[in-house]
């Protein structure tokens, strides 16, 4: 085919006959990323964007060596999760392990969707979900799929609840005499909303449980909900229990939910988006118990494996209930004997290979790996901890059960009134000085959240941090 | 924090400290990327998979070394897209553009869930969007988001048809008293189904409208069930037109599809997960006429504009209806007042940076670039079909509107019972030679399907392969 009218380099010739422009290309790539995350440092942890790039679409081919000069650019003006002072999201520096596999991945552009397209990852990636099944307790019929996101693992669990539950594979959901709900805590993450109105429930069929004060779901709460639920001529059918709270990374508890799961006869999921990489610590790992009864399981990967993104599971303890009540077949699709065509089982069909990052990672690390990482962030937790109780002047928003700190000033000198203000300006002082920490909004108030997820965030960092926050208390 | 008990190039050390370990490793990927890509066509295009490797997670952390053998051993086993013969599916060889940009947005790790986590990406992907969407001619009011696939944007498209037409975004569907039936044609995408299935209508819920012998909608038929559906009691929603039928690559006549949902008050979605990159063919893009009026439309920059997976897309006329239909927000999080966060309006919540590729492939190839390839693309087209009516034993599914021809062998010496058969044998003959083409099931019949994409298969390499089937038609 003519590859007139095309810049030299616009595809990598199978043949061999650009690859010295191509080679060019790569190694001037590769060599700013490595300038870039091995400086990682010395740059700001969240830059302000100051330039932007056009989105206008040419007429005629740009020159690869402008477009890199742009490239650069945006890279400057990227969140920097690599830098020690970027606390203020679940987002980690990634291992190089799962940059190296992306890389690796986007070469060679393989696709999840069926065993045809990507022949060896189709056979991969049930079975390192089989093997993430099993570190949680589940039984042998269990198994799982990636998914892009947690939002969508929430949404493909909850979608196999509905449909198990309610036989709503072929049939749908109207007409239905009770109308179906699921029960989940206060705090909740918003995906489950998401999940209920993409379901066809609506964002109001996601019955709220009250928290206690460190945001866990009160199983006496939850008891009462059902009942009043049904009392209604509602249908409750799925309860989500949350391993790691979006804001303060609290956990409800399992063990009593499950238990209530089971006498009511409702599908157990838990979104253990963040908190699942507690099964890797032997010291945390208690933590979790009751996960091991659950239906279905979110577990990201992307959190606090700290693999690139995006690299997001949903577990389930029998597959047979994904193939019998979610499957959607493709008819004109071949069909492997001993493979799943992946697209029929998932909420995605074309799909990137991410188990290559996760294999790559989990291999590369080991439980080992990440037991010490998890130990160490507690340790960094605890520091933390006592830095804020050391100081009056912040209280916290509950009492963290992860490396999520939650916390927020209430200086006396001020009106309670002016507490938002004030947390905000700190926040701004702090990204000022190259902490970002965010600002989330909890109880209708302004917190600070720090997440202690970057292995090069050292004691020093967190004292200098409180020396910061002390400066900005005094000044203000 | 610690790093002990971790393998010493875990982490890219953002102090640099193991810049040259990680430096070493880079390149020996790197240089492993370069030598299998630019020696593709040495490779087969899809290779059987002879050896898997193992998936249990290791106790100790795993030397690099060792699992680089592995990873060379996994990309062997790959599907091969940049062979001149992988012909089987719409799976591109990918720009360079794309692959590079990959590698950097992996590197990155950034967020397109929010503003703080993606700054300068989550304003370049709507303006992106935007472009995309002036592109096939929409309004000013018009926009979109990019997804993790295509059944994703088909999803993402329904459900907002669903809330804009039903109200569903609170209360849900199941009080409704009408059944909300979606109409798409007998061969539309099985993503369709799987979204009614998602959506809570249920698969039976996609009413199939027949097509003529080009795999097109019947527009007269459309009335038809329309009419007949209401009869039933139903509430018909929404139309799907397609752009590019999965196994035949034919279009359905959006203008005629385009009135009948005016007048009949229906969401108009177009599928043009695949045919849509024909708006940057100056010479083709007649064949999307009527696109302009769509509601929403699946753009998939994923196939036919070659970027690496995934990157698919899903516009709307008006953005306004995915704020007010469809936007859960996360009361959490952090607002700017110029720029959305994009989990809030997506599906997804966390997700990938895929407009660093997309734009700058746009970028990189201009208009004139795409016209180019889709051009050539055609010329190739062209000459299979006149191979194929020289041959009297063998016949077309359709007759093919882009790159995508599907036939099949129909020996006069064999009884037609026995014509699946030769044609599968006919696949492995050809795959034994390093031709891959794809054995879709279609209209109760086997058919060989070839998708002239890749821009190094040329004439002769056409001619070869029909050299090789006239072998195996003199052989069988």
């Amino acid at each position: 085919m003519a590859l007139s009218g095309l810049p030299g380099t616009a595809f990598i010739d199978p043949f061999g006959n650009n690859r010295s422009e191509i080679e060019s290309l790569v190694q001037q790539v590769t060599l700013h990323i490595l300038d870039y995350l091995t400086q990682a440092a010395g740059h700001q942890p969240l830059p302000e964007v100051k330039q932007g790039v056009s989105a206008r679409i040419p007429d005629q081919p740009t020159e690869m060596a402008a477009l890199l000069e742009q490239l650069w650019q945006l890279m400057a003006q990227a969140m920097n999760p690599a830098h020690p002072g970027y606390l203020g999201h679940m987002d980690p520096l990634p291992t190089t392990a799962s940059v190296l596999a992306d890389w690796v991945a986007a070469a060679l552009n393989n696709n999840m969707l069926s065993v045809e397209m990507s022949p060896v990852f189709s056979q991969l990636e049930p079975q390192v979900l089989q093997e993430l099944a099993r570190e949680f307790g589940l039984p042998e019929s269990a198994g799982g799929s990636l998914v892009s996101g947690g939002s969508l693992a929430n949404l493909q669990a909850l979608a196999v609840a509905r449909n198990a539950k309610l036989g709503s594979l072929r049939r749908g959901i109207v007409g239905l005499e009770k109308a179906p709900v699921i029960l989940a805590s206060a705090v909740a993450h918003t995906s489950i909303h998401k999940a209920a109105m993409m379901l066809g429930l609506g964002t109001e069929a996601v019955v709220p449980i009250s928290v206690n004060q460190n945001s866990q779901l009160q199983p006496q709460q939850l008891c009462d909900r059902i009942q009043q639920s049904r009392a209604l001529g509602q249908h409750p059918f799925a309860i989500v229990a949350t391993a790691g709270t979006t804001v303060t990374g609290n956990i409800d508890p399992l063990l009593e939910i499950a238990a209530i799961a089971r006498e009511q006869g409702l599908w157990f999921h838990v979104d253990a988006a963040y908190g699942g990489a507690l099964i890797f610590s032997q010291r945390q790992r208690w933590r979790l118990a009751g996960i091991e009864q659950a239906d279905s399981i979110t577990v990201n990967p992307q959190k606090w494996l700290y693999v690139t993104k995006t690299c997001a599971s949903v577990l389930f303890r029998d597959m047979a209930q994904l193939h019998h009540h979610f499957r959607v077949a493709a008819p004109y699709m071949n069909s492997d004997a001993d493979w799943t065509n992946l697209g029929e089982i998932a909420v995605q069909g074309t799909r990137h290979v991410d188990v290559l990052k996760l294999w790559l990672s989990l291999q590369h690390l080991g439980r080992q790996g990440y037991d010490r990482l998890i130990e160490a962030s507690y340790r960094l937790t605890e520091q933390v901890l006592q830095e804020i109780h050391r100081r009056p002047f912040l209280e916290l928003a509950s009492h963290p059960e992860m490396n999520i700190v939650c916390f927020r000033g209430c200086p006396s000198t001020l009106p309670s009134a002016q507490w938002d203000t004030w947390n905000a300006n700190l926040q701004t002082y702090l990204q000022k000085r190259s902490w970002f920490l965010s600002l989330p909004a909890y109880r209708g108030q302004r917190w600070l959240k720090l997440v202690l997820l970057n292995p090069y965030t050292d004691t020093c960092h967190i004292s200098q941090l409180f020396q910061v926050i002390d400066e900005f208390a005094g000044l203000a």
